[in-house]
């Protein structure tokens, strides 16, 4: 079967997918997108996925190509067109073809791309499973990380370093010595006093759907929670640790920096919140 | 004339020039770039360019598709086909395709794209001679401005509301109250002491190419030069204002925030470096 990509108004074949040299998301990185999960045919937290779109459209004056049936119109013949069940669906806007120069086009043609690619459940499960290891790096990000833009290079930097320590993420670090987030992650601990706890929202993080979904159950199950910043050393010593996303959700946190995190295997609170996670309601 | 570009190999017609959805340049702005002006014929300051250039790939460690010797040929070649003696070059290297995953690809298949157009040099007359109005804006980008990355973004919401304001160029404000640089530009004054003042090159800043050789050019002048940062309000103060960059090289700035510099015209300094700048021992 061929694999298939929408890109600005046409699916294609995967291999003839292609944009403009002067695309602004080629040179400028003047774009935004979003991630989201397919599982068992279903989109999941595809509203709130498509909410935030719309969010960091508007943060960088960007007017979306399509409307939002259109858009989930779209999303939905792109799946269906490579006959995937269980994936990751990836949607970017970027405003699209003009001749260089720094300052918007006065009419811009925004770009839409959407691709589907199948993710291994086994992949995600033994994950949750056996956890991940991260490390700590300084968040040498900008300061509107609130946006989830394509200007990705520093997120790409930093995955990078942990990889190459042997890690599968890396939590970035602010200029106080507090955790921020992971590369393509949001950070959380369970802490000393059994209270979850992960940064509040403002400029510099992203507002994670898996977040968001998770704050939810949270509150459903009653857990304790705090959203107030930790410090590296507060990580170091947690109970369990955890970063979620909409690609693989829950990952539990098992090493810090070589510091193990409770006994190196995936936590109480987070092996219930894997468990608890609802991925059929949308 | 059919209108030119370069990419990955082949020399294309400017409408088929594209690249994958999947280039990392695309989707993680994970690349770097250069531009140089072409002014009779010769590519200014051309080896400063792909000296940097080096520095840039380095700096992301990526490794340029071809050799310096090859790269040199392709601008040539490029120029050549476009049939432009005045212009601006533009040439951008990034990790290439790759199916989407933070980390760096194992085997990276970088992209090398070229652009050649034509730049009115009587509009880079009159900028000389008017000069710009400048904004300021607070520095919103990364800790690491001293790579010439694609993650533009920043730089491009600086420059749209310089746009919006009625100014050619948004000078960036540092979390000290300092002048960074410009949007696009290297930003400097003449203080009230008669010196030239511009910021020390740092990760905080991009090593401009124009400002390396006026560096040479007021050594030569005997010019007397403070490279110690500027706040904002030394700029509203200044004598003279200038901003320089690889298209337009030295602009004079006339107005800062609505306040005048000097008389509201191009400084006796500025014209100075205007008319020694040299463009023709390349």
């Amino acid at each position: 079967m061929t694999r298939i990509a929408y890109v600005d108004g046409a699916y294609l074949p995967f291999d003839q997918a292609g944009v403009h040299i002067e695309d602004r998301g080629y040179q400028f990185a003047d774009g935004v997108y979003e991630v989201f999960a397919l599982i068992d045919g279903q989109m999941l937290d595809v509203e709130a996925h498509l909410e935030r779109l719309d969010l960091s459209l508007q943060k960088i004056n960007l007017a979306s190509p399509v409307s939002k049936s259109a858009l989930l119109v779209i999303l939905k013949e792109t799946i269906r067109a490579n006959n995937i069940k269980d994936g990751l669906v990836y949607m970017q806007i970027t405003r699209g073809r003009a001749a260089r120069n720094h300052a918007y086009p006065v009419t811009p043609q925004p770009v839409l791309s959407v691709t589907v690619r199948p993710i291994n459940e086994t992949h995600r499960r033994h994950v949750a499973e056996a956890g991940i290891k991260v490390i700590s790096i300084e968040d040498q990000r900008w300061k509107r990380c609130d946006i989830k833009s394509i200007s990705l290079l520093p997120n790409v930097m930093a995955k990078q370093a942990a990889v190459e320590a042997g890690a599968q993420e890396a939590w970035m670090i602010d200029g106080e010595g507090f955790v921020t987030e992971g590369a393509s992650t949001t950070a959380w601990i369970v802490d000393k006093a059994g209270k979850l706890r992960t940064r509040p929202l403002a400029n510099d993080i992203l507002d994670g759907i898996t977040r968001q979904m998770l704050l939810s159950l949270i509150n459903e199950l009653k857990l304790e929670l705090d959203e107030v910043p930790f410090t590296l050393d507060e990580a170091y010593s947690s109970k369990e640790a955890f970063s979620t996303a909409s690609s693989l959700i829950v990952m539990p946190v098992v090493d810090i920096d070589g510091h193990e995190i409770g006994n190196g295997k995936p936590g109480k609170i987070t092996t219930q919140l894997i468990h608890n996670y609802k991925i059929s309601n949308n």
